[in-house]
C-alpha cells in the first residue's frame, strides 16, 4: 500500500485524498504538520530535501514530492488524466497555472486570514494577495463561462488541483458573488462520484 | 510551423528556445514584451487570458501557455522527456519545484537586481528573495552532488527548466562558491549537443 505524508489542513494535501477517493485506492496517511517542524526533521528531509508535504512513498520506499506531480502519477491510466497528447498538455498548463498564479495568492491569503493573529505583520500582505488571487479567479471564470470543467469539458486532475484551494477561498476574503461560473463549477465538482469534502 | 510568443530576456521563454534548438525544430518567434504591456492587449489576452509569455501557438491556431507545459508537449516522444511512468513523475516534480520553489525567488531576485533602479521600493524584497532562492539552490546542490542530471542521470526537460534561471542567478546576488555541484552541472548542460546560450 502507498503512504502519503500530509497535513489535512493543507489544500495541496487534500488534492491527493480527493483523487484517491475517486480512484477507490486506499493509502496509509501519516499526518505531518509543517507548522510544527515535522517536515524539517532529519528523517523527513531524507525523504524530501525540500521539506514539504504532500509526499508520496511507494511500498519499495521510492518517494515523490509536489502535489500536482503526485496527481499525475496516481491518475495515470485513469479517466482523470487523459492519454491524448494535447489534452495532457492542457491538463499540465492548468496544473502549472494553479501552482504559479493561483495557490501562492489564494492559499496564502486563506492562511494569513484564517491562521495568523489579527495583529500579525503578514496581515499587511492581504491586499496584494487578494489582487493577484482575483486575477487567477478572473482567468478561471472566463474559462468556466464556456466549459463545464477545465480540460475537454470533462472532470479530471486539473479540476481537483484547482478545487483544493478555491472551495474555501472565501475564508481568505474573496467575494464569490463576482464568480457565478466558478461557483457553479464548485458544485459540479462536489457532485462527482466518490467526492469527499476536506476535513480539518 | 509552430509560433512562439516570447520575450528573449525571460528565462521562461528561453527554455522553449533551448529545447527547440536541441530538437532541431524551427519556430516562428514573435517577440512580445510583457514589460511594455504587449501581453495585456485584447489580441494577446484572447490567446492567453492569463496574459503571460511564453505562449505556444500551433498551425491550426490552438494555443498552450505555461513554459513547463510547453516543454512537456514539445518534448513528447523525444529523449528529453522519458516515457516511463516513474521517470515522468520525477521530471514533473522538478518542473513543479522550479515553478513554485525556484523561479519566484531566483528569477525575481535577478529581475529586481538587474532591471529595477537602485532606489526602487522592491529592492527591499531582495533579502527574502535570496533566502528562499538559496533554499532552492541547496535542494539542487544536494541532488546534483550524487547525480549528473535531475532525472535518471540523463539530460532532459527538468534540466532545461532549471538551467533557464540558474545560469545567471549570480546577477541576482547569489554566490555560487557555495554550489560546486550546481556549477559543474551548469557546465554539463552547456556541453550538450545543440545547446544555445540565452541572448538578450
Amino acid at each position: 500500500m502507498i503512504t502519503v505524508y500530509g497535513m489535512r489542513a493543507s489544500g495541496n494535501c487534500y488534492k491527493i485524498q480527493l483523487l484517491l477517493a475517486h480512484l477507490g485506492q486506499p493509502c496509509r496517511w501519516v499526518e505531518t504538520d509543517s507548522t510544527t517542524g515535522q517536515t524539517r526533521t532529519p528523517e523527513f528531509l531524507a525523504k524530501n530535501s525540500n521539506g514539504k508535504v504532500p509526499l508520496l512513498e511507494l511500498e519499495d520506499g521510492r518517494t515523490l514530492p509536489e502535489s500536482d506531480a503526485i496527481l499525475c502519477y496516481l491518475a495515470e491510466g485513469s479517466r482523470y488524466f487523459p492519454d491524448d497528447r494535447w489534452l495532457r498538455a492542457q491538463t499540465l498548463q492548468w496544473l502549472f497555472f494553479e501552482q504559479y498564479s493561483h495557490e501562492p495568492y489564494i492559499a496564502v491569503a486563506r492562511f494569513v486570514a484564517k491562521w495568523l493573529p489579527a495583529d500579525h505583520p503578514r496581515q499587511a500582505d492581504l491586499p496584494r494577495l487578494r489582487e493577484r488571487g482575483y486575477q487567477a479567479l478572473d482567468v478561471m471564470e472566463k474559462h468556466l463561462a464556456v466549459q463545464n470543467f477545465f480540460v475537454a469539458g470533462t472532470y479530471g486532475i486539473a479540476d481537483i488541483a484547482l478545487y483544493a484551494y478555491t472551495h474555501d477561498a472565501a475564508v481568505g476574503g474573496f467575494d464569490f458573488a463576482r464568480y457565478p461560473a466558478v461557483t457553479a463549477w464548485l458544485r459540479r465538482v462536489e457532485a462527482q462520484p466518490g467526492f469527499i469534502a476536506q476535513t480539518y
